[in-house]
């Protein structure tokens, strides 16, 4: 007999409803007395529970009756619609079979658990409806990102993990090797990386953006999704190791396509996940975050503003709020600063446009005022910047002197330099950090929370 | 003006044909009498180079004429249907504007280079006509295999890439370090890992499959796709340091399941590819392997074969072929076994179940003969194995005695036996290599081929 998912029941309840169902799940609770029992069984696919409704008719009454949390059955039955109930519909049990038991010490009992917990049992956690939304809207978020470009033609890049570009002036690396780690190969006093896998120093990247422009050279709009690393030993709730990164790059294209794209991506991503995930985002709202779905909608429908940066120092400086760091411009701005100007101002999403090219990477676009930058930061409700771009330096001349201000060695970067030569027409790209748009998604407030397994300083569990 | 991607013009001809265009791309050719030229353009976003016909109307006729390959250019023009001719239609240009000059040394001029010259210079080969069709291929099989798990509702799992677990018995792995190289932290005469970055040994993961497990007991049906790294010294065209990997994992599942999931995925993967990319797949087809379309159509037309290991070595024993490697029941298949088997006997896709335990990993489910696990392979004519899958193993007690058998440490896994001990439904899963799938779709032999930048042993540019 062919099972139904959970989800298919929900989703096309009426044609289910007086027939012969087939579920295959995991016991979230159980009650019972001595004739009958109650069961809320979920099978992973839906974010709500299914009751199932036994009795003593059952062959395996007793049995069924002494199941432990997470036990794992199959159930046949009729699916009946339970007007005035919480739940829409129940199965009536006609047959249970038990596909594994679960020992009666399940970690995750019914009492609420801290989040810091739940850590700690992070290969259990998603059983729990927090993690079972949170990891689904990580699921279809992925999606809609990857249905965002390639139905508008883009090329997804795999740009490599392991580099070995130094540094590029993003953070501090992890380092890949093989060598021995307490007699290394030594030459003239120094380590022979020449004896290491790859025959040279390599260390995990922290951003493809590099690479990446060089497929937008040839492809003209591609995006790069994959994960990229800071051995940064900063101990707080927004920062991993490892983390997952949207980098797209757009070839004749300026500053302003780039915020079209970057607005346009965030509309798609957050309708996607509002339209596929409602059951999740309602238990966000009310249980994680109350204000989310108004902060969510709100971006869906404005017209993000754009401001410059110069203009943005003018408005913090007479602004009347008390900000903890001062401002004056040339200094980067704060969360505080950035939270200010998109929720008090403005209240929407703003892109903060051309900073001073002493606080923004090398490779970005030098405005004719020789001062500032063709960058932008995207900043939301909320949380601040979660998206940060530029357009690049064509200009070969301007690039190599940039770096070389920046301290970055030329000979390096020989591949980057020949886009330059070879017909490198104007383009421009954005970063969004996955994790960071999943916390903004969800009203999470821990980048530990939602990553299935987290790297962060001093753990690597699982 | 809003200019047109050169996909639009060929994918929308007749809504374009006698009107003004605009497009912005690459010269890949151009050749010029005193009063006319031809260029061939080209702008990334489709496999076919658009005809540009100037003449000496134009006011920068001269400079035109004189522009290098790769110099990109954005012209205005009518473009106009050439019957007969062997392009559809072309541009005839009223303006042409330089976006971008390029040096004249450029390395890939018209003739043809080899795959190895090409590899040295990854970061221009994407400009040619055979990298261009392998990463648009790469990406619209990406897609494919998200839209696969997607439509059915299977969660997408980010598995950790740095890995705190011991070697898994999959392969040689990378350390992932931040200590001193030199004077690495030392406590009684051992490296001191507790002052490393983690606070433990860290490696680049081999898979994410046990992970992977603890999300299909959660949300049943759940797919990885992601890097994994394998440290191993052996510098063949077809194994590559790091790569990516797709393993899907499905609960309240068997064997056949798992198979008719991998024979659906791949029969998708190719469906979708040679739908989606027409030209390119004829490219290769003349030019990198000729029987490849007769071969992908014959795997989506086909129902795959399934047939025991056991069977199968009967089948070698009694074959007529010279094989290089003698078959015993017990031994590995290789890769002259698995082609034979596809490629002679059935003439399709060969699912190969039930191997002996002894060359199989310890996670797969022991069969009642107490012999053979629950694992399968899926064979393709031209290669050989493609996709290896297996049931796995939920008898806490059989599990533990088959991790001890391969020296593992169960305390390193208490997680992953968590699993059997709270409600551990059958389930099973496969994994396919992300790279194998492309160079099987694209006919290219070289797995550095179909790597944006390839690392290999002693190899890691760019």
């Amino acid at each position: 007999m062919k099972s139904q998912s959970v989800r298919e029941l929900y989703r096309g309840q009426d044609s289910f409803i007086d027939s012969e169902v087939f579920v295959k799940g995991w016991i979230r609770t159980l009650r019972n007395s001595k004739s009958f029992g109650f069961i809320e069984l979920n099978d992973g696919t839906f974010f709500k529970n299914i009751q199932i409704v036994f009795d003593e008719e059952l062959g395996n009454f007793e049995k069924i009756s002494k199941l432990s949390i997470s036990s794992a059955i199959e159930v046949k039955g009729k699916l009946v619609a339970t007007p005035g109930a919480k739940q829409p519909f129940e199965i009536k049990a006609t047959d249970i079979a038990v596909a594994a038991e679960s020992e009666g010490d399940f970690p995750l009992q019914k009492k609420r658990h801290s989040l810091e917990y739940l850590r700690t049992i992070a290969h259990l956690r998603p059983r729990s409806n927090t993690f079972s939304a949170v990891f689904r809207v990580r699921s279809l978020a992925a999606y809609a990102i990857h249905k965002f470009f390639q139905e508008r033609d883009f090329i997804y890049v795999h740009t490599p993990v392991i580099t070995g570009s130094d540094a590029e002036g993003a953070g501090e690396m992890f380092r890949v090797t093989t060598m021995d780690p307490i007699n290394p190969p030594m030459a003239d006093g120094k380590l022979d990386y020449s004896k290491d896998f790859f025959g040279k120093e390599t260390n995990l990247t922290v951003s493809g953006q590099l690479e990446g422009e060089t497929f937008a050279m040839a492809f003209k709009n591609i995006y790069t999704f994959g994960p990229t690393f800071r051995a940064e030993n900063s101990n707080t709730t927004r920062h991993a190791a490892e983390f997952w990164m949207i980098e797209p790059e757009i070839a004749f294209a300026d500053l302003e396509d780039d915020m079209e794209l970057a607005e346009d991506m965030l509309k798609y991503i957050i309708s996607y996940v509002l339209e596929n995930a409602p059951e999740e985002m309602e238990f966000f709202n009310s249980f994680v975050d109350k204000g989310l779905l108004d902060r969510l909608n709100n971006i869906v429908s404005s017209d993000f503003e754009r401001i410059t940066y110069t203009k943005a120092v003018e408005i913090l400086k007479e602004a009347k709020a008390e900000f903890e760091f001062p401002v004056e411009w040339g200094c980067d701005l704060q969360t505080e600063h950035e939270r200010y100007l998109t929720e008090e101002v403005y209240k929407k999403p703003v892109f903060v446009t051309d900073y001073p090219k002493e606080i923004k990477a090398f490779y970005m676009k030098l405005n004719d005022d020789n001062k500032t930058v063709a960058a932008m930061d995207l900043l939301v409700p909320g949380i601040g910047e979660i998206i940060g771009g530029s357009q690049r330096e064509v200009n070969l001349e301007l690039l190599k002197e940039r770096m070389k201000e920046s301290g970055l060695d030329e000979k390096e970067y020989w591949w980057y330099l020949d886009l330059r030569k070879y017909g490198g027409a104007d383009h421009a790209g954005f970063g969004l950090g996955f994790e960071r748009a999943i916390m903004y998604l969800t009203g999470i407030s821990n980048i530990r929370d939602v990553i299935p397994f987290p790297r962060t300083v001093k753990s690597a569990e699982f």
